[in-house]
């Protein structure tokens, strides 16, 4: 079945972002709902979108990536709790993409973390509510922690050029600040964290605001910034997060899904002394391995259009082995490029599939992840930090 | 600024109810997004949708509803700790309106509470991750409970007519289910629960699906039994739900509205023995006194179109005293009709106000609500039991 153009209407029930005005105004044309709350996924040209990213830099609204703060006298003990990544290492001033995982292993959330300072912690979240389970977990923990969502709307600076951009509005203080570290800045009197993270693997920075209603205001600042480099207005680039394997929530990982399944083992320490949710059951997937595994894959046949809209059955011999999850056309490999939940016994490199797609059957073929190799582009780093 | 007609984009990160393919066949013209799932709010024109609805009946996809399921030997201990109000008195196959708040009192949803058995109960949700709350919640209980979310996605069969398409499919037998209470039933081997509820205070069931791959089947017998009693395809109406007064969770209420504030203070029990969460606070709240409530207002001038799109500012001498959170034009009552949290001295049935709509001031009155009477209405009922 054809997908139907769909208008989409606004109400209260959904929040609209601090950036919400300004995003129509510099051509958003397309929404999804993301945490309760609008987000722009059209201005018009997904591939130009991707070109924009890759070539200069996109300002996105990322403000749906809603932060649970965690704050009080046992915040690092229970950020601990939420997490089976080991935070001991993580200092104060540094973020870590972490899981939160429930009592059976799956995973609830993959955020970053922010250290503002020694009980002080934001989790900039996917789309769920963690602040409910948060605030859940919290009721019978016996520790003193306070969590609630803070007025904190990020944007999203992506791009080999937003370095200059970001010293364009800072100055060279910004050249200082590390890969997933961040830094509490002001820029023409708005608050803000800035971190040096981002959805893309290219060069790129997250600006979090600390007053909604500067929202207009400091968007304009950027684009103004920009403008002598390229900036484009923007949205998150699917083709370019599928080209780095990074996930979706939802998409690629749900509450039914463990980290190891998605190759994420080295985000859970099973020798960690220190108590986490779920530490039971992800020592028992670790005993009894894997019975499916997240792979990439080729898919042939002509450039696909847009990304799947349905959970698209991988097959071998006619018979359903595991499911696409995410697909895209990368016009830069000039390949259909996917990622998929596969049966174990077929995720060796080079195993030959069919993928039924909503329209046809295709073939397709188990390949390295990431498909967009950042060793060839400097400005890249390969992993989450 | 005029709201842009915007066009939206389906993918796996939102997922699709079991109805999808066929509200589209139906006539679907326009989706929101509500718990991680899209729902059709569109069939061509809301005015004709509530006519349907008040004059014969309308078939409505709020699979969005998802069940959280809650079973094991704690299972209604548990629940009781969920909710402020009591249960004691909740008999297996019977459903209750209940709030779930935290620990601060706030509300974090407004679910229907359906008691299938003993020690197996679901909550039908708006639209929050109470399933996440319920899980954190879980964690350092002590009670042994299991909590998931099943396959169950409901419809809501709402109008003076529903009853005779009900005796249409299921027999005489559907004359016995009361108010507010469930059975569990079997149409050409579908599995169901149908419960007499739903959000339209008109006569009206909800059919809970428990197998999400009958669906389509599901849908196209509802609306061939309804054939010759008028039934048309709908959607959850906001004009009947607001003449009625009933809340939609994110525009009327949130974690930072109390219950009493709302109004529903029959829904807080504080003598109860056993404990339940935000007790404390809600105890506090209720010594306190109310420093703001909900109040129905009118909307002097032209015909609304459509709902806010903003939380419009309620003004008294030029100073904000409160906000209009769902607003309408009601073509029966031919009167704009609002729900709006309003400073407690400016509560007083007939007091007068100004809203500020995103386009100009109005004059507005404090009304008794609900709106619309359902006493002369004899297939009404007024409250949420």
């Amino acid at each position: 079945m054809k997908e139907p153009s769909i208008t989409f209407g606004f109400g209260t029930q959904i929040r609209k972002s601090p950036y919400f005005d300004a995003t129509i105004r510099w051509g958003a044309k397309d929404f999804s709902v993301y945490n309760h709350m609008y987000i722009p996924r059209d201005f018009g040209d997904a591939e130009q979108n991707f070109w924009n990213l890759v070539n200069t830099a996109t300002l996105s609204d990322v403000a749906v990536e809603r932060q649970v703060e965690i704050t009080g006298p046992d915040a690092a003990t229970f950020v601990q709790l939420l997490t089976p990544r080991n935070l001991s290492q993580c200092a104060v001033g540094q973020c870590k993409y972490v899981l939160i995982t429930n009592a059976q292993g799956g995973v609830l959330n993959d955020p970053i973390l922010l250290r503002l300072a020694e009980n002080h912690f934001w989790l900039s979240l996917a789309d769920s509510d963690i602040l409910l389970w948060a605030q859940g977990v919290a009721i019978n923990s016996g520790l003193d922690v306070s969590i609630c969502e803070p007025d904190v709307s990020p944007l999203q600076l992506q791009g080999p050029v937003s370095g200059d951009i970001m010293r364009s509005l800072f100055g060279e203080r910004i050249e200082t600040l590390r890969y997933y570290w961040l830094e509490e800045m002001v820029l023409e009197g708005i608050p803000l964290i800035v971190s040096r993270t981002g959805w893309s693997t290219e060069l790129g920075y997250e600006i979090y605001l600390r007053d909604g209603s500067c929202g207009d205001r400091l968007w304009e600042l950027i684009m103004e910034a920009g403008k002598p480099f390229g900036l484009a207005p923007g949205h998150t680039s699917s083709i370019r997060r599928i080209e780095a394997g990074m996930l979706s929530y939802h998409a690629d990982m749900d509450a039914y899904t463990n980290p190891y399944e998605l190759g994420l083992g080295r985000l859970v320490d099973l020798e960690l002394e220190a108590e986490f949710i779920g530490k039971a059951a992800l020592k028992a997937f670790a005993l009894k391995g894997l019975s499916r595994k997240q792979v990439g894959i080729q898919i042939g046949g002509e450039p696909l259009i847009g990304s799947n809209n349905e959970f698209w059955p991988v097959l071998v011999n006619g018979e359903q082995v595991g499911k696409v999850t995410s697909a895209t056309y990368s016009p830069r490999l000039k390949s259909n490029i996917a990622l998929a939940m596969v049966a174990i016994e077929h995720t060796v490199i080079g195993t030959a599939l069919d993928v039924a797609t909503h329209r046809e059957q295709r073939p397709a073929t188990v390949v390295e992840k990431p498909f967009y190799d950042p060793k060839k582009n400097p400005s890249s780093s390969a992993a989450k930090l």
